[in-house]
């Protein structure tokens, strides 16, 4: 079972990281991630850059696809190498699955037509215009298409879709692996729990969280 | 503000990258990955490389210092270029913090002594012999010294720490930003919650999981 994680320049790297913490010990799983040519790729603090050990040509059959979000997505959204990529495996994957606004390159690889999707909390408004239904859930599955909400949300994505690939055995094992008993310090996760005032904040800088 | 990552050949990538992705965030924050020398350090699955930007030389008084865990943790207990960097930095530092087996780093640094800490849950039993106490917390502060339990557990540490250094606001911010609002799928995220016989299959695989 190959797991194909694709790596563009601007991504968020927990989006990445996540996922693959929690896929990678699937039994028998092995791990790639992609970029448009091998070798480093940066995150969009430009403080980390993360390996990618294959171009997009080299993976042609992942059996999941993984796309995470950040700034760096904004480039794509016209078209460009990576976004064919996801069109063209997906042909053949078992699940495509994107974290954060990873779903507006779905979208924008016309794979979210018809469907209800999720994204970070401030695109969730862009997902109409890709034809596909927003919701607000934390992860959506919509067939094969998984998408998870905001950054640190692929780490449920992934063991939700370890739950239903392999089995529930399999997933709490996993969750107990990586000790995932999350205590966060706040009710401020999300826009429906945080502050008014917090919420407002983070929507003026829009621009700036998401790039443009 | 300079937060150093150590990075060292096995560690795991969600202890490095979870903390990294909460402390980035601090308005005027840079973050560096550390590693033995520059170039890529590859993670306990062998399926990723991140990049240490920087040797261990050329990074000598990082503010907050975070060290991962990860099977690749066993080969430095005897000392090593790690430990001694951890030591050294330590003098200086605001907060010296870890994840997971990340702890046993520090308790090889000698800077555990007489201190309270915790671990990934099958190495708490670990932590006396470095002169630690161990504690079932998910975060323990003990004066400057913060450890985090299992691999997820940093985005809470970390979360905690901006907390504490900057403010409960700026927590809160950054825990919308990162749209940290958790739903583990099962209760078996920590041993006292898990199904016993899950808990037990996991002890058994205990050399497999922390290496040795």
């Amino acid at each position: 079972m190959q797991i194909a994680i694709a790596l563009f320049e601007g991504f968020t790297a927990l989006d990445a990281v996540g996922p693959y913490e929690v896929l990678n010990r699937i039994a028998g799983a092995e791990a790639v991630f992609v970029g448009e040519r091998r070798g480093p790729v940066r995150t969009d603090t430009g403080f980390l850059g993360l390996v990618a050990d294959a171009g997009l040509d080299e993976v042609a059959g992942p059996d999941v696809v993984v796309v995470p979000g950040g700034p760096g997505q904004v480039a794509h959204m016209q078209g460009s190498a990576v976004v064919d990529w996801i069109r063209s495996v997906d042909e053949a994957t078992t699940w495509t699955t994107s974290v954060c606004t990873g779903s507006l390159l779905l979208g924008a690889a016309g794979l979210l037509r018809g469907r209800r999707a999720t994204s970070h909390w401030l695109a969730l408004d862009q997902l109409p215009g890709l034809g596909a239904t927003p919701a607000t859930d934390r992860v959506v599955f919509d067939g094969k298409y998984v998408t998870a909400a905001g950054v640190s949300s692929g780490i449920d994505m992934a063991l939700r879709l370890v739950e239903r690939h392999v089995g529930a055995e399999s997933a709490m094992a996993i969750q107990l692996g990586i000790e995932y008993d999350p205590e966060p310090p706040f009710q401020s996760g999300s826009p429906a729990k945080a502050p008014k005032d917090l919420v407002a904040t983070l929507t003026a800088l829009k621009p700036f969280i998401l790039g443009g």
